[in-house]
């Protein structure tokens, strides 16, 4: 293999991402992020986020050629049409994407190959909460179960540790397990 | 106008609606759901999550004709190559679609014809906490902030009114606010 090739691992630049760190690590106001999504409602249940800009490393991010658009909805259960996704399911999968991508960021990092990284989530929710049929159950779930299965070139141990690692670091995993304060400003003009 | 018509308001069945509710409050036990995804990991930043079957009301749901496909992704700067939005932007959307839905919801409980739903969320990150740089700025989200621009057909204080009761029962707002228990198990095989 060239030297070029083997800077990249699990489909990580892995020289890029020293180089990120470091520069981080030199330049600690680079780190300052902020994320957006704008959303419009279209009917019922069916409601769609623009996703695009950010800010990232001292200015606008303009790196980005597309405009994600992503659509929401509920099953007929829940009133809609199934337009995609309902969003608790979308929180299932900011999870599952987190972790899966810290895990391989890990993995690159420690010089572990990965072959695959799979993962179910289910979360449990008492619909009485979220309904207003009763003030006792909380409105979101009740708990949310992450199975695992991962596979590459190193011993049990060492790939349940990048695991580990992955879960300490995972942004996604660190907001819901653990909450985000929101603020939240209404207009009606 | 006919009396079919007359049962939809801001494009939900409001009868079916009130039905739901009837029915949940004589059996709740019917309001046991479960939500599921299963993600599996592409290359590098790109992995895509499944979304079809839940659990609801007592048996597993079979409504779905469709598997809902969605890709994660990070932009160039995180070392990816944007195949898709990436997994804090999905909360910020999961966030934003299930606060938009209940104002709807509520809404139409409430007799109120909306014209405009609209939204703008921001998640600030120094992201030193998820790259493992420093151990000061938590990996996730620092605050989030949301901003509504609600229209309809009623003034501005029941506007209003009908967006904290969709705050105070929204399910994703309750998770990314108060958190939630995670499970994470591993299978290497």
């Amino acid at each position: 293999m060239s030297a070029v090739m083997d800077t990249s691992r699990n489909g990580v630049d892995t020289s890029k991402m020293f180089a990120t760190l470091d520069l981080i690590r030199e330049q600690p106001e680079l780190a300052r992020f902020q994320f957006r999504a704008t959303n419009r409602w279209i009917d019922g249940a069916h409601n769609r986020s623009m996703i695009k800009d950010f800010y990232a490393a001292g200015g606008e991010d303009a790196s980005r050629a597309e405009t994600f658009e992503i659509d929401a909805g509920e099953p007929a259960i829940l009133l809609g049409s199934d337009t995609g996704p309902n969003p608790a399911e979308y929180l299932l999968h900011a999870l599952a994407a987190c972790l899966t991508t810290s895990i391989v960021y890990v993995a690159a990092a420690r010089k572990v190959r990965l072959t695959s990284v799979e993962s179910t989530l289910t979360g449990d929710m008492d619909v009485r909460g979220a309904l207003g049929v009763s003030e006792q159950p909380r409105n979101g779930f009740e708990r949310i179960g992450v199975s695992f299965r991962v596979t590459g070139d190193a011993p049990e141990e060492k790939l349940r540790e990048v695991v580990q690692r992955a879960q300490a670091r995972s942004a996604v995993y660190d907001m819901v397990t653990n909450g985000v304060p929101v603020a939240v400003e209404v207009r009606t003009d």
